[in-house]
């Protein structure tokens, strides 16, 4: 099963994590995202989104990082990772489309500007962080993991670009709660760091 | 079951919409909006995003409008609109991903600006506009639905604010593939429209 990847990528780091801790081999396939490749033959086929990730399992092709954790968690991580119970799913789903995009135009757009200069409107980023951030935060103050009482691949979606938040200079100091969720996502087994996580 | 609603969000439209075809029972509660009902006691606390719909079914809560459909569909809907396979249902949520985020920011956006006045940066909702909306048409013109073939979730999903996008000021001439679908989801048995659509 070969994942294309970015290694600086928050949303391939989603798929690289959930698959580090629920013991998921892969094969890494790294794409050459300066000269482009992913917007190039033969990846912009896999993809005509022109992003990363792309999971590819023998005849299946997936983009979007949070369909990836989907089909992962549900083709060979379990039903801790993804509960096929209706309420519990809608549940991680609430989160994955927090993932998909409040946390992605918010933090991840703020670090898009200052660490790969994408020309992406800073303050509306930073606007975006301060409404979201203190939401997730609040939910944290009662909750030790986004939903279930237990490590989900919720917070596999939404950790990467919380986490990556100082990179866009989008402070997470205010946040404690966000904080200590940091925290017991890092103490977890097979638990897999990013560069600047 | 309760859906708090408001009847020219598209992103209310969805759960209804869906509820229609799989002739799911709701009972609407209409929600007033304009008074900032969503953002004060009783609603906050339900949903503290602040935002419609919210959907109430005894004891559970659920905001989001691609969760409230993934609860819908698992619980009331069937394996026809969000399939138990992994591979599949990773097909459908590919494209809850793409409503939360992309047609969000895209075209819901441009239509926030037009119909509504909220001060959002109206080029950007255009410029998104242009690049999701030809991806959708691409992906239409070689498949009659957006994913396995038939009418599921994701069609529900992505269908109201891209019908709804001339009010935006986003024209769908050029999209000669999404105008054929949009007909086919109004041919659907117990399809239900909403204004602008």
């Amino acid at each position: 099963m070969k994942l294309y990847d970015l290694e600086l990528s928050g949303n391939c780091y989603k798929v690289r994590l959930f698959a580090a801790l629920a013991r998921i081999p892969l094969d890494i396939v790294p794409v050459d995202f300066l000269s482009g490749a992913h917007k190039k033959s033969p990846l912009i086929e896999l993809n005509p989104w022109g992003e990363l990730p792309i999971l590819v399992d023998q005849d299946l092709v997936l983009r979007d990082s949070q369909a990836i954790l989907v089909y992962l968690a549900g083709q060979y991580g379990g039903e801790a990772w993804l509960p096929k119970d209706p309420a519990h799913m809608a549940g991680v789903v609430q989160w994955l489309s927090v993932a998909s995009n409040e946390v992605q135009n918010g933090p991840a757009a703020a670090r898009l500007v200052d660490k790969f200069g994408y020309v992406i409107d800073k303050p509306d980023t930073l606007k975006r962080s301060g409404r979201i951030l203190p939401l997730i935060d609040a939910h944290l103050a009662t909750n030790k993991w986004l939903t279930l009482g237990r490590p989900t691949i919720a917070d596999c979606a939404v950790f990467p670009y919380v986490a990556l938040a100082p990179e866009g200079a989008v402070s997470l100091t205010p946040y404690t709660h966000i904080h200590a969720w940091i925290e017991r996502m890092k103490a977890l087994p097979y638990f897999a760091p990013m560069p600047g996580v």
